[in-house]
């Protein structure tokens, strides 16, 4: 399928999505996926809760939501679920689940079809590119058709005009991501040659930005590089896991535009202070010409999800540990 | 104090709330502290979830709430706040801030007063013990507050009688947990004795669990210990964080009566094929002696908190770094 195919494909699949949401009433919406899925889902969950007073949000590891069976489940709420092949068991079967309570399904997958489509009421493909590479599509990447749906959600629902905002932003992405791929690539190329050897690295961030922390602490340093990791809450930060700081502990800090930004910069100047090692990324520095004003904090971390996966190449470079290498993912039973 | 006069004052604060619950509506509760005071709010979230179709629940680090300023915060909503001091001034700000958006502020605490007091509707005083000694009245301690006010919560707004066995069972948790502190003493003894010069040690669990493995790993083994660590939860170890594991790599798994337990034993199973060096703490084999069946699942990380503190006072004694001592808390300005 050409890009342009494909992207005409996906604001296709959204708008129905959308027109399926004027049909009905939803107070409730759970984003449910696994790791890097789930991961990507939290920026989302971060605008509901500042945006709506009448729909809540909630994210759940897929089998977690199972498990848990959240007893507000039910015909008002709806399930937004994501799995990149469409073939993860326990989000398939987490769809399956929401369906059996009566909720609106949705899955998101990169793949045209999968196990997953045939659980779900609605699917939309998004586009996507390996570590590193721009998308040629990012309008329509997993992310950006994440705010799609929520702030599409609260657009029909509710009047919330940010969607419009992002519809308008969302059209200039390309040279966004172009320019700061461009802008952090020998960052990344110096950062991975001082880094190369370290054994553990914290990430954190707060608000919007934390899912990005956490996606990259959980599926490149810990999954593709096999290097002990953990997301820091900058404001948890305080109330424990700083004690663990001193010279020879690296924390990436992620600095975003939202309204917590403040927690962020609290825990750089502590960095600053007592650590040594470290990498922040400031979305302050980013080059957001055509991106709204109001939803740059929304967009921030979207961004910063590229640039971390520039430093995820060239850190792969300096390991020798190749991004797709694996001792357990899809090789042995679990 | 006597603990006679201890304990009737806090019934009688928690009895003066439920109250003031049946004078309101409420829709949302909020659960906002930071670290240890935070992760104990998670057992009680988990409880709203399962239980109630009407009432969310939300759990937010101090900062975070205030910054994030969720919109559904208002008139119909319940704040529960906690901090063992009452003096953490993100606390007290949250809750200053909760009252500003006309929600009813309710706040734990150690000592008889403190500032985070003063911008509470409602304040209860708490039972503690300091790691490994036995609380002179569990059945007044933060976790059962907690459970007090929100299974009170659910009693008083929707007739749900699992507080009634809640209540029945706190009478019998002082024998629960002396005789689990004798079962594990020994083990912890051992467990210090292989495990004191390990670098990193990951927790893990899920459902009511998670923020039991979440205030080990940040409050025990980061803050008290400098040793790093994560709480992993066990849905989300297959997705990323298990490619980190080898037969070096520490785990303490969590094993609860929960629903979410099958994700618990799936973990087990990984690491017990793929991993050496593992603590498991299973609550199958704690005696539960006085325990209404229907609440076991809920009181079970209640006691898994008290056997893991007798593993951080042996761990302290094994590796010479005593619980108290910090570089930062208290000590330098942030």
């Amino acid at each position: 399928m050409s890009t342009v195919d494909r992207l005409t494909k996906a604001q296709f699949q959204v708008e129905r999505i959308l027109e399926a949401f004027k049909q009905k009433s939803i107070n409730n919406v759970f984003y449910v996926a696994c790791g890097g899925s789930s991961a990507l889902m939290y920026p989302s969950k971060y605008f509901i809760d500042r945006e709506s007073s009448n729909i809540t949000a909630e994210i759940y590891s897929s089998n977690e939501f199972i498990y848990r069976n959240p007893k507000s489940l039910g015909a008002d709420s709806l399930v937004i679920l994501c799995s990149h092949k469409g073939k993860t068991p326990e989000t398939t079967d987490a769809a399956h689940f929401a369906k059996s309570k009566g909720a609106l399904v949705v899955s998101l997958m990169y793949v045209d079809t999968a196990p997953l489509a045939d659980e779900s009421d609605f699917i939309v493909n998004y586009s996507w590119a390996p570590p590193g590479e721009l998308d040629p599509l990012p309008e329509i990447m997993n992310y950006s058709i994440l705010y799609r749906l929520t702030m599409g959600l609260l657009y029909v629902q509710e009047g919330n005009e940010l969607y419009l905002k992002l519809l308008s932003s969302l059209e200039n992405m390309d040279t966004v991501l172009e320019k700061a791929k461009v802008q952090y690539l020998a960052p990344a190329k110096a950062f991975a040659a001082e880094y190369k050897d370290e054994k553990i690295m914290y990430t954190m961030a707060s608000g919007s930005n934390y899912g990005i922390a956490y996606s990259f602490a959980i599926c490149i340093l810990m999954e593709m590089q096999w290097i002990h990791s953990h997301a820091i809450h900058a404001g948890e930060f305080f109330h424990g896991p700083f004690e663990i700081l001193d010279k020879n502990v690296p924390f990436i800090l992620l600095m975003g535009l939202d309204e917590t930004r403040p927690m962020e910069e609290r825990a750089l100047k502590f960095l600053k202070e007592h650590g040594e090692k470290m990498l922040v990324i400031d979305a302050e520095q980013f080059d957001l010409t055509g991106i709204e004003e109001e939803v740059k904090g929304y967009i921030a971390p979207l961004v910063m999800n590229l640039v971390l996966r520039v430093y995820a190449v060239e850190l792969a470079k300096a390991t020798g540990h190749p991004l797709e290498e694996r001792r357990y993912m899809f090789k042995v039973p679990y």
